[in-house]
């Protein structure tokens, strides 16, 4: 297989082991997932937790990723070090960071996290969050997202149910709420990583609520994972159906809540984010 | 003012600044405000806020915090360290580590954490979500807490609206939402600290859901914090009204998502932690 035949994501998240020392992770930026000054903060978290997935000493699957946007990333390499801090019996604590050398030779972090796995055992399950209604994909019109400008958006297929992209910044916005069903534009089995990068997906809703282009990015995200490679395998390049709505805006800084629904009704994800805003 | 004069929060709270390190302090666990195995866990988050709070390189207030409890903490000293890992022109991003020598005089690390704290500046701002309805603190009776064989519930007042914990465990849940009103039991002036305790105050939802006592311990929360230093001086010992609901229960673990607003109806906080459970 060339390295054209990658799928995008999996070229993204392309990790080399360090020869000497095995919490050491290699990989550089990938254009196709660009944003306007840096990766799209979504492919950040998933390759954290790619480094996670590939640790030699892993235990269990993903329960709990947090992931903070401490600086900029520029274009080029970059080392990711994912530390399993703690091993228990069913649970493992993971230390997370991205770093660049800079122009002088200088070691800069830009990324923290931290991250659970666990090995999970059948128990009583219930949901007590309820799916939105939805009409099917099919009966959704797909989102142009080739004037958008950032190459990221191009990597998914999204088609709105509400709470679409502001069609003009003239002030109206009156709610924060987006639903939409998604994938990947370009066929992929969904996997943890996806699952991360995909809770990421939701543009700021201050936009939404505004409706006007303030300036706003991602400060910390943290992602609950409710699912198990067995459902994961049951969705595979299916259709989500992602919710997020925006809580509290004040000074500076708002917080936004989102789900990850499969089509048959399983909650996947919960992510929660605070968002630098301006103005 | 002797030791006992201090508020059991404050006396919780107290870090000694090590001599020769700004990013290392000593603590010591407190009686007060023990759980059945070991510290509450809303303290100890606390007293990983309050060593970024404590630190001379502080830049703003706290935004963000994630402790992750990876191990018990045992009665007795511990160290904290927090290390301002990358300092902006108006966000700082904090590494976070509670940690314990065992008995083979071991360094153990027992909870880790990121914070970010920023400088906020007003802007156009905006509650998207709506405060619960609630009668009025005095005319909804306290909860009796001193039953409750934990020491940490004596030190809150609580007075539930609905969800109060379970009067008989006969398997007869049907939701999982708490909401109460609730302040320090001894008049303390709230503060980021006691934000961050309190935010860990709804007891497992996976109790109420189920109406059946199942181990259960908190793996992982997230708070974001939307006040300032202004609104907590009005807030004062004042009461605050927490919600508290489960999400998504499978195979072990659980998500809830908890809010805490003023009496006056700001919104101070929102917080979400995931839940290891058992059967």
């Amino acid at each position: 297989m060339t390295d054209s035949a990658l799928h995008p994501f999996d070229r993204a998240l392309a990790l080399e082991a360090d020869a000497g020392d095995a919490d050491l992770f290699h990989g550089h930026t990938s254009d196709d997932y660009w944003n306007m000054v840096g990766p799209f903060g979504g492919i950040t978290a998933a390759t954290l937790l790619q480094a996670v997935l590939r640790h030699p000493r892993l235990l269990g699957a993903p329960i709990a990723l947090t992931v903070n946007f401490a600086a900029a990333i520029e274009a080029g390499a970059f080392a990711v070090r994912a530390t399993p801090i703690r091993t228990n019996r069913s649970t493992q604590h993971w230390l997370l960071q991205l770093s660049q050398v800079d122009a002088d030779g200088v070691e800069q972090v830009s990324t923290t996290g931290t991250a659970v796995t666990a090995l999970r055992r059948e128990t009583w399950s219930e949901l007590d969050l309820v799916r939105p209604q939805a009409e099917a994909p099919a009966q959704t019109p797909p989102l142009n997202t080739s004037g958008k400008g950032v190459a990221w958006v191009q990597q998914y297929e999204m088609r709105a149910i509400d709470g679409a992209f502001p069609g003009t910044w003239d002030g109206s916005g009156e709610h924060s709420r987006t639903r939409l069903w998604l994938r990947d534009a370009r066929a992929r089995a969904l996997d943890f990583p996806a699952l991360a990068a995909m809770s990421d997906i939701f543009y700021p809703r201050v936009w939404l609520r505004r409706a006007t282009p303030v300036p706003a990015g991602t400060v910390s995200i943290t992602t609950y994972f409710h699912t198990d490679a067995a459902q994961l395998a049951e969705v595979g390049s299916g259709y989500l159906l992602g919710e997020a709505r925006g809580q509290a805006f004040r000074n500076g800084y708002f917080d936004q809540a989102a789900e990850l629904w499969s089509e048959a009704g399983e909650l996947l994800a919960t992510s929660n984010q605070i968002v630098y805003y301006k103005q």
